[in-house]
């Protein structure tokens, strides 16, 4: 579980520094003295899985490197709440300066990987399902949620258009039916990737499994159908399940021997987790 | 209702754009020809508050100033589901290009819009209760969330930390108690900005109303206290009321004459609203 | 008197330097040991109240880690001609490469810092009246700009157009009137922001006065006009008088119970503080 | 008189409304309806001479293309005090966003284009005497003010450290001497570069043109001494003075045979030009 | 052969049109005058595959809105010495300043797709090799480079580390063996990616294939060796062949049954096209 | 031979990586534990020139500040195959995440280096030629190109067009002839650029001779003429050649008593040097 690499944060951290201090921060400077230091502690206030310490760290470096940030928790631990989860250390000012838009780093990720967390205790033993992400993530924010997933135990589907095949219902008509656009794809796309199809019947998975899919998405199949779907592929392909895939669906899905459940809700839904930052004054 | 301007959220747009498309798009480069053309039109999946429609259309003229991209909804409009919104015309291989990236940021914004539309139908009439945001906003994003709020019908709250004072525990603890810390904020901070305290109980409520405070925030105060405190604050400073405000608790709220209560979750857990992007090819 | 960010400022440091040093240095080059070192002293050549020595040294940071760079005189501190202020120290290339941008940050800081002291050196004791700064400054230099004005001692008003609420001739024609104007404002601008209205008359104060202005700022108003404005508005709302006022006028408004001036040429019209930069050879 | 590109100005007028726009614009969200339109008139307050007319009308149209901006006046004319400059018609709501930035360009850059042509105009008929800039330029806004510079009838110097070669002290000291930093330079620097010596005394002046200056600046000679050296290098190689030169001097200067006086006080400490927006309401 | 997203270029290009004209142009500025008007083809001086029309296009139209731009000839298409290529007509003073930054794009890819053109036309008829690029790209032009090797007529490889996997020697030390690193690749990686493992001896080939890998890379192989290692892997995983491959040995890898053959050379070593851009005045 | 600053190469560093990792490393993610350490030596494996060790070591520090570069060799050092330049030790898997950006930088800036090399060592000992580059950069990448170029052991020409006046024939055309042409030049461009003219026969050389040209460029001269436009402007101009100028021609150029030859191949041409990293596991 790789984070994405801190020095390519850097344009959004400041981009999130300026949002909320281009104008500076009128009422620290107001009134909390140059020298005054202070201690802070990020705390749970609802079970969570923590994703983000790097970035929160980040954030306080950024604002002062002066300051100190201690982690007592890992990335992908689960907290109860109460848990301590950092401890910032140094000026009170740049403490006060970082503390919302660190925040706002931590509280995000964290609420994607415990949200994924969810899905992925789901998956009953001995089955293979695997949870994925897709495509729909916060604009700016692509690596930074990818990871969360990750933290939360799922796996990372394609990260963008330019690393893999998937034959939607529109390319499947613009190429003029499944099989021609799984050669045209085999023909022309980087040998690296395989090819997926996206397919809505019995007979456009027939198709697409003898033309040679990789992987097939089962898009809108249900009940029976999707059973005899998973069957018909078992073996020969890959079998991705996609949707507005809930929660409770899980097990079944994963009892059917369906390969992927890819899900949008892990980064478009998930509510922020919940952490609040407690300052503690040392005094100068 | 005036939405962001558009030449500042080009370095956003831009960004997304370069999180789905840096590496091409290896799916439709294979299988869709260079002079096809498509019409879309995103239609809402379940009952939503628009929001977005200029920075939807942004995306795709910056994937292709040739594209056409029409409103059939204006933003705060209520939309059940089955309402098209947005109709996309032109190069079908532009249109694939730029749907998830422009879906992304409208599914965003229409769910803060729809989630902040929902808080303020529960303000009961002939009250004279806001609804606010908080600074809890999505990296990079601030500027697009504060105008999701209002288009849901709702207020922005201050909009950083240069904008307004607001003396919370530690300002108060630093300065050396409520009294003071009014009195410093009064001497250094902008004469533009009225000065905000926020208060734990009706002790230092009294202390903040009497060094003049002009909004007082009254933190964990509940049942009694809390009505009291809105008694003695009023006609004497604005109310405010923050803290994991739940829908339900909104009436409530309303009707003991809380002047603005503001809503993180507005911002930080909104889920994304369900909209999808229908083609229908053109042919050449 | 907190400085901007120091991580906010790079992208102006970078530009700076970049301006000047994207070709590198050739005379530099050209005669200067890679093994050289130096030290340099910036040297006051007039009186001058310093500001700006963060980026001063950050601008040698940014050319070279390896630079050490000591202050000998605090931001905002009186400084006779002669005084040395910051010392540098480390090779003569690096040095030579930061010196002009360097300065040129310095100069024009200081030169805010020093006209704005005279300012303030202006107010009879006794008196309450306020120096502010406008919006009227440098592109991309806003945050230094301020923080400038505030090392000379004076303060600062609304940092932008999001921050509070200013309703100028332009404004209340389009609302209908003052009191409409004021009513708009209050209804839908953050409650966070004082109201304040520019007025032309004494009949526009008395209007606005009565719909409840928070700080009404003077326009053309002189003499018994203005006289009669600041006794109205007295402890009704606060006084700001605006708009080419000379140092000459400070003691006069003060007096008058003006609680705010502000001062365009704070910012645009300072002349650049006089600072040189005295290199003596460590040999290598 | 080129101006500089557009599109290499874009950054810093993002920057620029981004300074004051990132938080929108209350006041105007307000008051000023959607639909409202104005026409808006520049108008000079002060005689001056007008630099910036490109840059003012590329601020409005990135606030919103909508807007059409006409000159009445071109770059370099001399205007006297009521004469309108510019008119800018459109939505109401962008003018009032636009107007502050586009003023801040437009007043700086023709303050300076204004006091850059009292020096050219002090300069003798029948002398050859040339005014020019130097590298004391507002970070980031080098290439503009360069340009207000010729807009103001004078030159240019070099722009920037890697596009020609000026010996300074240090320079000379580092190199042990004059005639062998000169002959470092001509052996390593670009061979489209003149080699330009700084002299202190009529001993180095003598030494530099012996060893080949294409250009000597005379730094700090006086009086007898002054006009000696300009007489010995004439014929020999351009004769520039620096250093403080004020506008008095320059009849004297020019007489004596100087080639070139460079003039820091162009850029540094120009004072605003005075402008002001007036609007005129439209209607809808 | 979709080009990269003219957006995503904005950045590239106007760095490069800084590095070049950040300073003016002072000869152009000098001498040619403001409304002259010019009409300006590029040529072909020597046997070339053009490709960039549209960068070079865009550079001019970011130079100068007003030029028009038309294009002769398709990218793709081979063009002997002294065809006109593109014809730029409009202001002479603005063609002039686009010029060399125009070229510099159009003839670096031109080049390389003219090298890879000289690959694909080795392939002997009948046989299904495919050559691709590699990762060994110019920093900052990897899409304009991509985009240039299939103008040329060849294949992309992955485009970037999160596109597909390609377990090399240094990821099997570090799994403990080709078949541990191929079973973790297929646990933890995307499921759309394929399995590429770099192998350097039959033995090694044996056991990737027998671990399921999707592609094998034959790295030093050579002579009989790679014959057998080609014969193996036949039917049960695509064959790429790397590492310094010259175009001579083409006929040779394709006749062998090798499905693939990755060539550096033709990113990090083609030669500029010679194109050169012809003036021809327009009058006024 | 100063190296351009790091931080101005930062964003450029920055641009390369996320090329490479902005989706990740899905192959060293899944495969190389997170404790693995490693030691990894960039070696020659053909002969070259060194150049780019710096931004060599700034890429890993960019990845990952705890890594540690250590240089054996020197820019401008020639190496013979199998020479170690360079190591690198720390995480593993930062040292895979970096590595090719990094060598895509270093073989690029020793491909520059080698190739000029061999042009300046073709140079005949007692003559005074002088080789340079030319504008002819890749876009992006001019600044570490001309420093190539310069440890390569030749000289750079002007950095860009704001640097020096360079007549070329659509100049002169404009300008009306050569000799206007260069009298607008002397009373237009800064003092400080010598004035060079691009002549196209041995009459245009007498008149730019005849009007002061510091520079002639010699273009499409050969045998006799050739001869005879070095021998008219020798000891008047220095004399520049310029115009596809290949390595046999340059003894015989130097003989002749020819200046400067300016050779665009050495950076739109030149083959990138073969260096490979090589990776030694150092356990946990």
């Amino acid at each position: 579980m790789t984070a994405p690499l801190g020095a390519l944060l850097d344009a959004i951290i400041t981009r999130a520094l300026e949002e909320d201090l281009a104008g500076g921060d009128i009422t620290t400077d107001a009134v909390v003295g140059r020298d005054r230091r202070a201690l802070a502690r990020a705390i749970a206030k609802a079970p969570l899985v923590l994703c983000g310490a790097d970035v929160f760290a980040r954030v306080f470096y950024t604002v002062d490197p002066g300051l100190r940030v201690e982690r007592l928790v890992d990335d992908g631990e689960r907290c109860a709440p109460g848990t301590p989860l950092l401890v910032v250390e140094g000026s009170a000012r740049s403490i006060l300066l970082g503390e919302r838009t660190a925040l706002n780093f931590l509280q995000r990720l964290s609420g994607i990987a415990t949200l994924t967390r969810a899905y992925v205790d789901a998956i009953p033993a001995g089955t293979r399902l695997r949870i994925t992400d897709t495509r729909k993530t916060t604009p700016g924010l692509r690596a930074l949620e990818r990871y969360a997933v990750r933290v939360g135990g799922a796996h990372n589907h394609r990260n963008d258009l330019g690393s893999a095949v998937l034959l939607k219902d529109n390319h499947i008509a613009a190429a003029g039916g499944v099989t021609r656009a799984i050669e045209l794809a085999r023909q022309r796309a980087p040998h690296t990737s395989r090819i997926e199809v996206e397919v809505a019947s019995l007979a456009m998975l027939d198709e697409a499994l003898a033309a040679g899919a990789d992987v097939v998405m089962l898009d809108n199949l249900s009940g029976d159908e999707l059973r005899e779907g998973v069957r018909r592929a078992s073996g020969r392909a890959l079998v991705e399940v996609s949707g507005g895939i809930t929660l409770d669906r899980i097990p079944e899905l994963a009892r059917l021997g369906v390969d992927v459940v890819s899900v949008g809700a892990l980064t478009h839904s998930a509510p922020a987790a919940d952490v609040s930052l407690s300052l503690e004054a040392l005094g100068r």
